[in-house]
């Protein structure tokens, strides 16, 4: 059937099972229970740590076809889902389900494991482009992998819709009673808050460090209560992988024009005030926004309330100068968020849950103000893509994109209106990542357009002086520069199954022919 | 029938429902599922602020006969309980169930609320001796009260098997989203540490703040995804009622021995070392226990791991001498406690269910080298009660006896032989808080007396200079100074359910007459 966006989504999807259509970014809120979590006892004097990453899966049970979990604070630096997918290969897994919050180029060698069928299935939220993604893009995968958000995941375990079996923590600092923190160590990565929802409801916790330190860990993040079995091993992850190419502000004119213009619009529309908040990416534009807002706050005295997401060293200044009371970190971009993270009891760890876990009392992204984000495609209803390019293949999940988009009180999309040749504003985007209804407006270098659904907005802007269009007018605009692509071929067989932070699917990936 | 400790327990017990009889301090550990919380939306600018107690109670649903709870970091200074308790009477509430972790002198009015059928029965576990605990054993509840340990009250919340209708949380610092601190405000109590299973698991929570700071408030130790509804209050009660008089070192010669040997048996044991752990009460007599110890550790140039339990200002000056590398709190027990805990990032919090839950995976008790704990009675088999006096009446509540009796590696009992002119070790206790199994001695003034279980460490103390006695010996001696009491006169009728860390039944109390 067509979903209320207009996307063809099967009512069963094979590998997946029913399919609950998406119908609303807030139609599915109210009340329903969680799953129950295994409680499992420790006697005084059992021990936890074990001599290798074998003896620990041998004594966690896992079985073929049971889901093993992975957090991706490591992100590009990581090694533990490597050294634990290979160990799982050379013990004659098969058919497991990689549940991991990121995937990313340096997990290049999860590849083979799903061509030799040791993983049959895989969730994630967050991808970096790469040859995981796109094997999944070729049909790699025996099950169509599942891609939520960085809210959709912790509330798909809390609902019990995504069961672990074994979680993997990687653990900078770790005692051998299994109390853990990101922060310290030296393979520090930042909090762990992706990892929260693993250690509550996982059948059993395994902690992987290589900073084993004097009991107890100070300061506890994850604690022994939850943790079942400790392995040392030689090297969690690099550091340095941590940092992407992109926490640099945009220098080029034309992203720095959108970016003044983003501001001017938050500005204009009433948000840049005492108290505000606001999130941006790591990226070169959301850098130069989050420099212009910075800008109005230190100009005009004002003190916002936090930043929050991905935590990057700009933020850390915002913080140190008081132009926010407070950060809030899922993950840290940067070693200068990593080291703020260690030391400033202002930089503040939330779970993801808190986050953007629509399921909970009041996620954090409801607080926010303003959002700023990125998009592969936008289409004329303001759906944004950021799951699939143009040419089919995946890129990317959603990460915090539809979770931030329905919070925040403006959710702002900038983009070059050209993207590699292309116009970024489509008929009808590839992949629905985030509904329209949760998008207010885009800026380009071509104009502003605003989500018809915000009159208020247009009201506001009125004499603000931005360059208003109508989105069809910048597609036009944009299609007449660039010309207007074939759309890329898909087979029938569906290789990604799109949920909508709520847990209703959005959207379906097909494969690429 | 008489469970394993000879106790007459019926199967079933009217107000409470079925027993599972206690079978062994570790006999009931393994695995089970939780229960699954409530998960409940909360739609992006959804206010949580209302504008008194009525109509936070209004808002939560709440019916007769339903479970309200509420914890105990407000000491005898709390105003909670009986603010809201007095609105609900007001209201018209009837047949509820009081879930408190702590109950204390200042919450007299609940007795008429008792009388009255506003309430009609109580969990607890801790009780200052009072007018609340009297009225239980005077037969004033319609149903029988639970008796909870401070890691029994968090699993009885997590599986379910006490469910919270609505929570209210004293919170001395909050914000108008939820995010509660304990260590900051006009109010400041230290951590909440017991009322996290409650926003864990509560279908409604209302936090109760006297202090209402602007978003984001920070740190924070409960967060706004957990909290429906904010209340503001003039006053959730009073600092200085945290404070219990008992905080100073013992200085009465007796008391000073009883501690010089509880130190001397720990270190013969072997338990004064590189990295130990210990903790004790707030009481003279455990406080000289802690003096002895650290003068041990500074003459050995010895570092320990970690104190913990009720914080003092004790524990908290050898923090600051490096004599622990950490504490962890479940409450603070006096003001330089609360201070530490908002200052000292090595003053860490712990939930009461990582502290002493046994359906964990390893609470914080079983790290526990040393535990020095009292007894209102003690009988030759090493059962302890501290929960009724020899007249029968109830006095307290397990608090962590149990808990900390069964984790730690040495549990240490030390009274003073003669209590209030009777005879502290007993044939048989009046009720069994804590089974004698996980009781390795009994330190007094007239003898040290070694659990016969403990071959072991009456092989370590040979030598020691300690004068050991056999514990009936003890109760001779004792007798024969105090003579042997009438017990107490109790009807059929149950006020009072015991159950131990895992749920079990470990015994009953009567109603005297």
């Amino acid at each position: 059937m067509k979903n209320i966006l207009g996307r063809e989504v099967p009512d069963f999807i094979e590998g997946y099972g029913k399919v609950r259509h998406f119908t609303g970014a807030f139609a599915n809120l109210g009340e329903r229970r969680k799953a129950g979590a295994l409680a499992r006892s420790a006697a005084p004097g059992q021990r936890k740590l074990l001599p290798s990453l074998r003896e620990a899966i041998e004594s966690s049970g896992l079985k073929d076809g049971m889901t093993v979990s992975f957090h991706h604070h490591m992100r590009n630096g990581d090694h533990v889902v490597n050294m634990v997918t290979d160990t799982l290969a050379e013990m004659g897994f098969r058919g497991l389900h990689l549940a991991a919050s990121g995937i990313f180029a340096c997990h290049a060698p999860l590849v083979g494991h799903l061509e030799s069928g040791v993983i049959e299935q895989i969730s994630v939220n967050t991808f970096n482009p790469g040859p995981v993604a796109a094997a999944i893009s070729r049909g790699k995968l025996q099950k169509p992998a599942i891609l939520r958000s960085h809210g959709g995941r912790p509330r798909a375990i809390e609902s019990g819709e995504l069961h672990v079996d074994v979680a993997f923590i990687a653990a900078p600092s770790c005692d051998e009673w299994g109390n853990i923190n990101g922060t310290h160590g030296k393979s520090a990565c930042g909090y762990l808050s992706y990892a929260y929802a693993d250690a509550l409801y996982a059948d059993r916790v395994i902690a992987v460090t290589d900073s084993l330190v004097p009991y107890p860990n100070c300061p506890v993040e994850i604690g022994q209560d939850l943790v079942d079995s400790v392995v040392e091993v030689d090297s969690i992850g690099d550091p340095a992988g941590i940092v992407s190419g992109t926490t640099r502000i945009a220098t080029d004119p034309v992203n720095l024009l959108i970016a003044r213009r983003a501001a001017r619009l938050a500005d204009a529309a009433g948000y840049v005030r005492e108290g505000m908040s606001f999130q941006t990416g790591a990226g070169g534009t959301s850098l130069a926004v989050a420099a212009e807002l910075r800008g109005y706050m230190l100009k005009r005295g004002i003190r916002g309330a936090f930043g929050s997401g991905g935590i990057h060293a700009y933020f850390v200044d915002m913080l140190k100068e008081g132009l926010f009371r407070a950060l809030f970190d899922v993950q840290c971009f940067d070693l200068a968020a990593i080291a703020s993270a260690a030391e400033n009891p202002r930089h503040m760890a939330m779970s993801a849950s808190m986050y953007g876990n629509p399921h909970t009392r009041g996620c954090l992204v409801n607080n926010l103000d303003v959002m700023i984000l990125g998009a592969a495609e936008i289409d004329t209803d303001f759906n944004v893509n950021v799951i699939t390019g143009s040419d089919g293949v995946i890129l990317g999940a959603s990460g915090g994109h539809s979770d931030c988009a329905a919070g925040a009180k403006l959710t702002i999309i900038v983009s070059n209106l050209l993207k590699g040749r292309l116009c970024v504003v489509k008929d009808s985007v590839t992949t629905v990542t985030t509904p329209g209804e949760t998008v207010d407006a885009l800026v380009t270098e071509w104009g502003v357009a605003l989500n018809p659904r915000r009159a208020d907005l247009r009201e506001a802007l009125r004499g603000s002086g931005l360059p208003m269009a109508d989105i069809r007018e910048l597609r036009r605009i944009g299609e007449a520069l660039a010309g207007v692509p074939e759309p890329p071929s898909f087979s029938e067989r569906i290789v990604g199954v799109v949920e909508y932070r709520d847990g209703t699917v959005i959207d379906v990936v097909r494969q690429c022919v």
